[in-house]
């Protein structure tokens, strides 16, 4: 027998970026995932707010002051960080080395400006957007989002919109209907076991 | 509302050749396919032989005379076709204007020759390759067959070995593994579901 490694059986670890417009159900999607697939390594990102009703420290996000997130930017602490909707979110670079380190594909959940720094600094991610079936879909979901004031409605209401139009920036879309949340999840592992089976992997440097 | 069309939902159709060296399981994994996934339109290929015992004639190949398939050949009646280990195996046209017309997803199953040829012809096509874990896994395979003369065996060996290292010309990889085909036929369908999301979906013409 001749001894060629032919067989490309290279399971590449995966930088997987879900992201889509607010209100799309980014962290309801993240969340199922958690719940039924745990062989990824979630990145968790800081936001400078106060935990929504239900939203867990160290699980959903990591919450910190204002203060606190700029002396991590001015410490260069962070992989892309963003002000956005009157609050800062970003990944810190020691969330990353952790993910990085463990092996698993990644999981990165960021909003479409975010997933537009991530795309630059690793061209190779797999960049998935979450989308709506019509656009009134999405806005009546973030009518329903009572956490807001009326000013921050309206212009997550209209980034939403210009959001949206940013599908084609993306490798790959998923229509997240309403209820039907299992469906966008098998969607998505769909998407990446595809994606483990291509025969140019992506190969993610960070 | 503005009204813009910002959602990708296209299903465009796509053309998907399922590939791979002689004695990896393409028939039988075509055959689950054809069980259990109705909404495929799967091309039959013409082959200058007899069916093998199981084999039925317009379901897992159309069987013709040599004589026959080369009156087609001057007749210009094929998309592809090849002289390989003693017969002739081709794609009528006749068969892809049928398939075109469904608008369903079209699946070709073609030898490693053939699938070059229809990647000339089709760069969009997607096309997956079946491997094995290892090459001894295929000889053996290969050797439970037992319609072929030992000449012939011993040609298809030979070939084969040489057609494992072709694998990075497809698309995709999916290692056929002994006794797990619905596996396979799972991973197929998983790469496929995810082609569908693509934002920026092969356009196929024919």
């Amino acid at each position: 027998m001749s001894d060629v490694d032919f067989t490309p059986v290279h399971p590449e670890p995966l930088l997987i970026v879900i992201s889509g417009p607010s209100g799309v159900g980014k962290d309801a999607v993240i969340q199922h995932m958690k719940e039924r697939h745990l062989d990824f390594h979630f990145v968790i990102t800081l936001a400078s707010r106060l935990p929504r009703p239900g939203e867990v420290d160290g699980v959903d996000y990591f919450f910190v002051t204002k203060e606190q997130f700029e002396a991590m930017v001015q410490a260069d602490e962070f992989l892309e960080y963003a002000w956005v909707y009157g609050e800062y979110k970003g990944i810190p670079k020691s969330q990353v080395r952790q993910a990085v380190a463990s092996g698993k594909d990644i999981v990165m959940r960021l909003d479409v400006q975010g997933a537009a720094t991530i795309r630059k600094i690793c061209p190779q991610a797999l960049s998935i957007f979450l989308t709506v079936e019509k656009e009134e879909d999405l806005v009546s979901h973030l009518y329903k989002r009572k956490s807001e004031t009326p000013e921050v409605l309206k212009v997550r209401i209209e980034t939403a919109r210009q959001e949206l139009r940013q599908v084609k920036e993306f490798d790959y879309f998923v229509i997240n209907r309403e209820n039907q949340i299992d469906n966008t999840v098998e969607i998505i592992m769909a998407i990446i076991r595809a994606e483990h089976q291509r025969t140019q992997p992506r190969r993610v440097s960070l």
